[in-house]
Parts: C-alpha cells; structure tokens; sequence
C-alpha cells in the first residue's frame, strides 16, 4: 500500500486581500476590504495577510493599508499580518492591530533588482533594522523567497540560491520563510529538491510554500510538500491574483482548492469551504470579476 | 529525503476528440477532426481515441465516426481507438482503420442507468459479443469505469463496487480499466485507496487513471497514482471538453498541463509539448473558444 504520510493539521495563510488584490486590475474600497477580511477570518483561516506597507505610489491598489489595518475587526483565531518593505513602511504600521509582519526578497538576483530596485544583499540588509523592531513590537516576522523555482529573467534557479537566501533570513530572526513559485512553473520533483536542499539547515517547520497554479501544479506540488513535512501553505481566496508575468493565465493557488483538497486528505485546517466560497462571492460582487478557482466554478452556478 | 518513486515512462491517452469534442457546444467538421487528429499524431501521442459509434442521433457531434475514421491519417508509433458501446456499433467500425475500441460503463448503478439506459450488468452483458468480435479483428480493448470516485446521483462510491465492476470487466477479456473521476471530485488519499482495493486483484499494468479538473485536482491525483505504479493517463488537448453536471466548470484533465508536469518530473511521455499546443491552437480557430489549458493559458498570449 502507498501511504502518503501527511501532517495532520496544516496552516492555510491567505494572502487574497495584499498579494491577490495586489494583482487585480479593479480598484476595491477600503471597507470592502474590510468587509472580505472579516468574511475570511470568519470564514476560519487562521491567518490573513492584510495588506502592504509599500509606498502608496508603488501599488496604488493598497495605498489605504493604514485604513484597513485600522477598520478590521479582529477576530480571536485569526492572525492578521501585513506586508512590510522597510523602515519607512514599519513607521505607518499600528503594532497593536497586527500579530506580525511579512518581508519581500527573492531568490533571483534579477528578479529583486527589477521588482524592488535592490540586489538580494540589500533587501536582506534593509530587513535588519524592521525585524529587529518587529521583535521589539512583539510581532512575528515571516519573509518571501520569490521566484525560488523559477525566474522569468533568469529561467532556472538553482536550490543552492534559495538555502542561501533562508539561511540569511533565519539568522537575521524571520520565524517562517515563505518559498514562493512566484511565476508558477514548479512541478513535484523540484518541490522535493528544493525542500531536500533547505530542510538540513532550515526547520521543516518554519518553511511555507507559496504556489501559483499558471500551469496547473499548485495542488500537486502542494501534495509534494505535504509528503515532505511542510504544514503551512499560502493561497488567496477565489484564486484573486493574476500572473502578471503571463496576462489572462492564472495566479495564485485558490483558497478553496486548497481546503477541498486537504478536507479531502483528511488534513485538518480548520477551514470552512463554504466560508470561503462566501468571501469569494462578495468580493466577486465587488470587482465584477468571476473567480478563478476552479472549486468556486464548480460550486457556484 | 523524500522520494516520489515514479515510472520512468508514461503513456498519455488522448480523449480529446472523443471525450472533449462529445462535450464541447461547438460543432466541428470532419475534415478538422482528421486534422486535429493529425495534429496530435505528429505531437506524438502514443493513442488517441478518435470518435464514438454511439447511435448519430444520440451524440451528434460525433455522428460523424465513419468519416473521421476513414479520412484519419494513421501515424506509425500512434495507436487509434474509438468509443463502441454495443454491437450495432461495432458493425459501424473498419476495423482495418483502428488499432482498438473503448467501452463505457459506470461504477455507480443510478449514473449508469441515467446515462447509458442500462444497469451495470446489462451494460456488461453487451460487451461480450463486442469483445468477443473486436478479438476476431485482432483489436485491442479498454473500458472506462465512470463515476468511480463519485457520482452525481449516488455521491460517494466504495472502491469495492470499483472492485467488482474491474473484475468482471478483466474477466471478459478487457486489456485496460480507465478508472475516471467523471464528475472531477477525486482526492489523492481517495486515488490511492480506490487502488488499493483494485490492485491485489487487477494488475496495475492494466490500470489507466482518467481524472476531470473540475476542482483543480486533476494533477495532484496524477502524483499519486504515478507513485501507486500507474502508467497511463487519459488527459484531452487545451482541456477540451466541459463538465457537463456543472456548468461553466472544466471538463478533462488538459494533455498540455499533464505532459507540463510529467516533464518536470522527469518522465518520459515521449509527446511534444509545443506540438500538443498547436494541435489546440488549430482547434480553437475552429470552435472560437479558448482552450481551459492552464499550461496553454500561460504559453499561448
């Protein structure tokens, strides 16, 4: 018999309102947002990453991060973070109405001197000072390795870069490390490969994976990880998010897949589908635009 | 160091002209189904189920068999195969034309009756004399196990019932199963279960997993069947094909994000990916609707 010999429970970490919103073409209020992250909290998720405090001119799209830090309700079991780029960003941020913060690197040399106009060494350098507040602020502190399976300047990364870059970050203090597949080429084996490069040196049990379904693996690779010990997986609510690398393909992994998947797998999340499916469906009525998990599809007529 | 533990080579089982076009509203000629048949020789699928003698009036858009089949050109190293569902049928085919047929029947006895107008065992009972014949022609034979992981009437399905379908099935002389997730609910805990049951008693050789994206777990349940020993995959260029109990939901698992992901498992398919695009290019001009294809999606701007 072939046993799977999976974690009993795994974190869902929804990142639809920062990174899925973040990457949508509409323009959503700051109390529908709101609205969405109270539905998603009530919805069971565990943890919501809120928003982004990057400057407002970068991504118009969360330039209100201080209003809906400010105007969420918080629930009790949920964690709500909010991305941080730097300094400047950890200044405008309400410590008391948050649990902890997310950093933003990658494990391409390119890809962070093209997204943040900084090389890899300087973005880690800039986190020093934000996590060392973060601590003092008593937030947790998880960072992003984007494109850690794949660049699209570069093409193939090698696991050896993304060790690199975790081990940085987790002697720096950051307590999860997000591996992101941030153009969604990853397929199973290399999810093995680049978690048999990290686990020696990272604990299995601060590495999340962050998988974009663009060409159909996320939940396979998802399945990979979940073999390989790993319990925190990132998704959006409704798929939210495009690829901004490949217009009209598909983002991130959908919240709803995720879940029905592990209900499936008999892997706990604590999660309600049907929570879920609503928080989709309001926001749907916000953007005018249909969701892209398939789980929603097949679920709403 | 956790390892997946693949066959190194996979046979990919296209369905698309059958499957796909029996469940897509566009209406295409004969002469673009020999193309895109063509189309998919030269990608380099090893088999291709190219039509259906069902009675015309039942699935018009393949009351065409008799032409797609004699207007084909037959590829070397690609074996042709057609749906048969009794006799009448199969005094419909050349066999000099075809390398196999495929029989249709249902692990569930509502979807079977619903679908096909007989029970289980009627259905069974139809296929002696058509195996029987296809023997005499010296023609391969496969059947599919609809609703084997769920059904639209009955919700969940025992892997016994699987079981008992599988076996009387192998009994009568049937070279393969194609175990299909019709309705696309399947999870990887329940592939490896339904396999479980199946394989002390079926070899796996003889077992072909069909799995439907209707959720996104299409590729997912791929994984783990490659890791229980299966070796064959239906799957259907550009994802063509519907889900005709939920609709607006995908259909069939696409050939281009199967091939995707056994290429980035370092499994050999032997089948072009680039081809298979084409082959769902071409076909898209014809029908005017884009292919469901995450990978297509991605690749085709």
């Amino acid at each position: 018999m072939t046993s799977l010999n999976l974690p009993p429970r795994v974190t869902v970490y929804e990142v639809g309102p920062r990174d899925g919103l973040q990457n949508d073409p509409a323009t959503v209020s700051a109390p529908d947002k709101s609205r969405f992250i109270e539905l998603l909290a009530r919805a069971g998720l565990p943890v919501i990453e809120v928003t982004s405090f990057v400057r407002p001119g970068a991504i118009p799209q969360l330039s209100d991060a201080e209003d809906v830090v400010r105007d969420s309700v918080r629930l009790p079991g949920t964690r709500y973070t909010a991305l941080v780029p730097n300094l400047r960003g950890m200044e405008r941020l309400d410590p008391t109405r948050l649990d902890g913060i997310a950093l933003f690197t990658a494990a391409s040399e390119t890809f962070s001197r093209r997204n943040t106009n900084a090389g890899i060494a300087e973005t880690i350098d800039r986190f020093r000072p934000v996590v060392t507040q973060a601590r003092e602020q008593g937030l947790w502190v998880r960072a992003y390795i984007s494109t850690a399976f794949g660049c699209p300047y570069e093409g193939e990364i090698s696991p050896g870069q993304v060790l690199q870059v975790g081990q940085e970050l987790v002697a720096l203090g950051v307590d999860e490390l997000s591996v992101s597949d941030t153009i969604g080429v990853a397929t199973p084996g290399q999810v093995l490969s680049v978690l048999d490069t990290l686990v020696p040196h990272v604990s299995v049990g601060q590495i999340a994976l962050h998988f974009h379904d663009t060409r159909g693996t996320a939940l396979a690779n998802v399945l990979a990880g979940l073999q390989a010990g790993v319990a925190t997986f990132d998704s959006s609510a409704g798929g939210l998010g495009g690829c901004p690398y490949a217009p009209g393909a598909t983002g991130n992994l959908a919240t709803e897949d995720l879940v029905y998947m592990l209900n499936g797998l008999g892997v706990e999340t604590g999660v309600s589908l049907d929570g879920v499916v609503e928080a989709s469906s309001f926001l749907a009525t916000v953007t005018g635009h249909r969701p892209a998990s398939r789980y929603y599809r097949a679920a709403v007529a």
